[in-house]
């Protein structure tokens, strides 16, 4: 783990990432001191600084800290937090604050290998989100709606069904994507995909799978969609840095089998990451 | 600064509170050694930890930990966070985990005093609160919004133009609160405070002055309120524990004199908090 550079773990109790969830994160993955898709990342995690007003630290610094991080742990999933830093007591930015930056690098987990192969088990969470357009599609450090949509997949009754994501709906009705996933519905041999203009975070997996889809000319939509169209699709997928590509076979006693579209996209991304 | 009841200031990275703000805070005055109102402040505490699912410390416990505190620093602005604490990698709140304790202590700031005589200068936010029921009301660690309406404030022209808090409205055009404060209004002689249901927090200040409107027959109704009634109102005036109540004598153009009810109230707390 590195703190601003150095080997460590601890943080200032006055960080603003700690005091206000003011900072903004990225999760990948690692293997043989090769991070995947940094430079998306970079890019992603400067977008977010920008969007929040926090000053990004460079490209080069964070390169070179992302490879002393890799050079110790090879493998693993990897973890950037960059937060605001500290500042006077109160909400308001401070004008010359010098952001934090956090590393750290876990396990790759181990999920069941017919989750790639044959799809998942997903769930529709109860919780739905709010709409805030200054901060949709960022992802920040406020993630209280993710917890609360967790937990519920943790009640005592669920542990052994299986299920191996949750869909969000946001509180207008449409299906904003999984609890740490975006998702994609291929529906008459188009991808859709929901518009995250006022919920939601666009990770950097959905950004690729949507070049994918003009590369190969595929059509593709960004908009509203709500449960039944969901619920009717040819196929459903959700994807991230961590678990690549996912398709869901079950979902709300709705079964989905085979899943072409998918496939073809999960094998492009993983030669890509291989 | 105490980190779970030791002398400290770091706080691992892989704790909760960092990772998705999944923790709640309390901030209060202390004078002469003593912390004004800690009963409600834990009462408080216990109900936002309760509402998150996560376990809040025993009362005696936090109690002897903010007597060590105040022994070193006996004035100033004391905050508590409690966080879930530290879990495996994911949004899923663990099991079993311990919940930190985070104690800070800052001097008292120091306002003009006839803010607290004559009243302040208000401006409303542009920023407007999106509604999530499972977290209004709660003070918890995600605090973006808060962070970029205060950003709003600190814009170049503004720093000298004695504006000492922001008003914010949520995305259904309801008028919400302050930035930091509870918002009342007084009108035709009745005391009004916006239904935080849906948005904002609901602040200990703001229930003593629920309680003073119950003692002294004062009618008090808790509901929707618009821009238009808050223009038109007799009184405005905004509470939270650090600053006490404020009087706003300048919102939008409009300008307000005379507080006979929020001085009866302010009164009262200021003796209490004596």
């Amino acid at each position: 783990m590195l703190v601003n550079g150095k080997p460590g773990n601890l943080i200032s109790i006055r960080d603003r990432g700690l005091l206000y969830g003011d900072g903004v994160f990225r999760t990948f993955g690692a293997s043989h001191g090769k991070a995947q898709q940094w430079p998306l990342h970079f890019r992603k995690l400067q977008h977010d600084c920008a969007a929040l007003g926090i000053a990004c630290p460079d490209e080069a610094l964070l390169s070179a800290e992302l490879n002393n991080l890799l050079a110790q742990h090879p493998d693993g999933v990897v973890k950037l937090i960059v937060t605001r830093g500290e500042g006077a007591r109160g909400y308001a930015p401070p004008v010359a604050a010098e952001a934090t930056r956090l590393w750290d690098i876990s396990p790759v987990p181990e999920y069941p290998a017919d989750w790639t192969t044959y799809g998942i088990k997903a769930r529709l969470c109860q919780l739905r989100l709010g709409h805030q357009r200054h901060l949709a599609g960022i992802k920040h450090l406020n993630r209280l709606e993710n917890v609360l949509a967790a937990a519920e997949l943790s009640d005592a009754q669920l542990p052994d069904s299986g299920i191996a994501e949750g869909l969000l709906m946001d509180t207008a009705g449409n299906v904003i994507g999984g609890i740490r996933s975006n998702l994609f519905i291929v529906s008459k041999g188009k991808l859709v995909t929901p518009d995250l203009s006022r919920c939601g975070v666009k990770g950097v997996q959905r950004d690729r799978v949507m070049a994918w889809a003009t590369q190969h000319k595929m059509s593709l939509q960004v908009r509203n969609i709500g449960l039944d169209e969901v619920l009717h699709a040819d196929e459903l997928f959700v994807v991230n840095s961590v678990i690549g590509l996912w398709s869901i076979n079950e979902l709300e006693h709705c079964r989905l089998n085979g899943f072409p579209i998918a496939r073809q996209i999960r094998k492009k991304l993983y030669e890509e990451d291989a």
